[in-house]
């Protein structure tokens, strides 16, 4: 199996059908994506503040990747193997924006030390490790900000997405142009003063699959212990029904329950998370956590 | 220090500040509270559904209990010491009300045994335990249904409320007038359906302390590894606005930080969490998880 690494400068600040790819690589290939934190390297000390920085070149993401054979209506399945943090984490807080910016309006940068893979707030706080990507997908098709969540993933923030998780994405164009960035170091649901604790990466990945004659509406995280079903939209609600309403349909085709048993079976046993809400005028992205306990047989795939 | 025992028949379906107290007992005094199902036992098998039971009286609490010497202004510190699960558990589907209300219209009904802690769902799937306490708050200085959550606690279906958990709630009447009920033996985040695993039980909890001349505007849960910080309102961005910003003050306040530092590290650090949203029109509540890892000193506590 093949064996690639994507460079730091290879970066696009798109999802965008006429991107061209930077490599290729076949079903069971490796890939290390060499990442840029959110603020595309523009900030680097405490003195370095949001508004100095050109805003137009953030949450920039590594690739696009085609994976040969892939065609819109396949499902790509990519298992992340490794993430290393390289530097130091930054975390910034954004006028304007972010449930506390009354609070706290900023402009106000942090940067922090990651020792022994736990981010070093402060001589008394250390922050465990949740290292994740936050912007992780298939490219749709029509151009988006790489800065958005969508059903084809992108700024998702989902935390599930660490080292060991699959994710299953719908691939909508041609060779699937799979790209990605924004790692954290840590995340507490809900990011919600719009940041984690960013930090470039080298994230290696395999191609896992390429599954043909199955739909999947939107992003899919396996990990060790659940299954993640996530949805984003522009309000809260939406966000909510759309991937309570997935997460449903998931648990009642895999365990061949009624509609009624699977509505119930949700509201008591999975948990539907925030990933993202830093505002009511910022998007929505929600997991349901489906915990794979829940079925002794081992049904709970992703098809 | 003193036992007692308040019975299942002396429940109540509202926080009413007329309420006589059933009982009485001092800071230090251990209470035993017999809990009935939120269905009030109205739901026995699967052929007992929603639409046959007396909707006016569900989710009932058994008290108030007075603490003696408690007046509005203390904050009143409980601590569940063991709850016990007593029957069957019961989930039902209430028509016109869920997220997956036209998924799954209902009625329908789920009596489920507990066995060794666990809710076995069917011959395949079993529910890891949730054990806590739905239900449980002080009296507001006006009427409130208990089915209602508020800054009196009542209604929260936070999970952190188990064995171990210590819960603070503000003082609005002579006496606190506490009461509790509504446990769960398991139950998803947001309870998307409405219930949870619904059970009757015995909740065994110590008064632990009346504070005075402190300040908690809503209910506070210490676990053994997290403070959770509830919040709750009609609509969900307000009911983050609040928990959010309760706990940037919380975590401002007892580690010294600026507003700047206590919003960043509540971004990074901090899982904002639903407890309950069943729908856009159903109360919505949110709790704040605040690792106590993030303090080496041992800070964190409720003042």
């Amino acid at each position: 199996m093949g064996m690639h690494r994507i460079g730091r400068d290879l970066r696009t600040y798109y999802f965008d059908p006429r991107n061209r790819p930077v490599a290729g690589a076949h079903v069971g290939d490796t890939v290390v994506f060499e990442t840029v934190d959110c603020f595309d390297g523009q900030i680097e000390t405490e003195r370095d503040l949001v508004d100095t920085i050109d805003m137009s070149h953030v949450n920039p993401t590594t690739g696009p990747l085609e994976v040969y054979g892939a065609v819109p209506g396949h499902v790509l399945a990519v298992k992340v193997l490794a993430i290393e943090a390289v530097g130091n984490a930054i975390a910034a807080l954004i006028p304007g924006v972010g449930v506390l910016k009354d609070f706290a309006p900023g402009p106000f940068t942090r940067v922090c030390p990651i020792i022994a893979g736990k981010t070093v707030f402060s001589a008394d706080t250390t922050i465990e490790s949740r290292l994740m990507v936050g912007t992780i997908g298939t490219t749709p098709e029509e151009r988006v900000p790489t800065g958005l969540p969508g059903d084809h993933g992108g700024n998702m923030d989902v935390p599930l997405v660490g080292v060991g998780a699959t994710i299953y994405l719908p691939v909508f164009t041609p060779g699937a142009l799979f790209q990605m960035g924004d790692v954290h170091s840590a995340m507490g649901d809900g990011e919600c003063s719009v940041t984690g604790m960013e930090c470039s990466a080298e994230v290696t990945v395999r191609i896992v699959d390429l599954v043909e004659g199955r739909f999947l509406p939107g992003p899919l995280v396996e990990t060790a212990d659940a299954w993640g079903i996530v949805a984003s939209a522009r309000v809260f609600d939406d966000a909510m029904r759309v991937a309570v309403r997935r997460a449903a349909g998931f648990l009642a085709r895999r365990l061949a329950l009624t509609p009624e048993d699977a509505a119930i079976l949700l509201s008591v046993s999975c948990n539907a998370r925030i990933a993202q809400w830093a505002d009511a005028n910022y998007d929505t992205v929600i997991y349901v956590e489906v915990p794979k306990h829940l079925d002794r047989k081992g049904r709970l795939r992703a098809f």
